[in-house]
């Protein structure tokens, strides 16, 4: 236990991958893969983020308008769909991670009372 | 936005609500409307704890031997049902309270990588 990866689908709530994703866009536009990537790398492996639970989180986000989707090539010259960010997208990653900052705290608070 | 309190069924995943059952009970035995109540308050009514998610929560932690349940008298004088943390309780509240700290840390980084 602790060491095994913590997987983005069953894991943590949908609305922390809408974060991650929103965060990691909001570089500048990106590919699905790519996004995983990163979110793997940036969490030093901690946090997987499954195919099957990134594209139907993708395909909501864009119903939602949070992104767009464009086609573009990727850096090993293949035709790959480029999710960017939307200003409503923006809004959306300050109002999450301000509520993820809450939840932690809160769920901190309950875990450690003398260290608040 | 940001005033309105995280209800644990719909908000968290169900890991979190049993591992703040688990430190809640880690001080005594407890009934499940005193740990909701102990819940709300520490988190300064930030976490709000369902009926509809206690009580089947509850139920899931007794069948893996988290908690045990004994009849006694609440201070108002009812009988009332009181959760009781078994060892493997405690052993778990070890590993979950470690399981989300590793996530909250990644997710952080992934939100954060300039403050890392």
């Amino acid at each position: 236990m602790g060491k095994e990866p913590i997987t983005l689908k069953t894991d943590i709530p949908p609305g922390t991958l809408y974060m991650l994703i929103l965060k990691t866009l909001s570089r500048g536009p990106m590919h699905g893969y790519g996004i995983a990537e990163r979110i793997q790398q940036i969490s030093e492996d901690v946090l997987q983020v499954e195919e099957g639970s990134l594209y139907p989180a993708l395909q909501r986000m864009l119903i939602k308008g949070w992104v767009v989707a464009e086609w573009g090539v990727s850096d090993n010259n293949r035709r790959a769909r480029y999710y960017r960010l939307t200003a409503t997208g923006r809004k959306q990653l300050i109002e999450q991670t301000s509520r993820w900052d809450r939840l932690v705290q809160a769920v901190n608070r309950v875990l450690r009372p003398a260290e608040k």
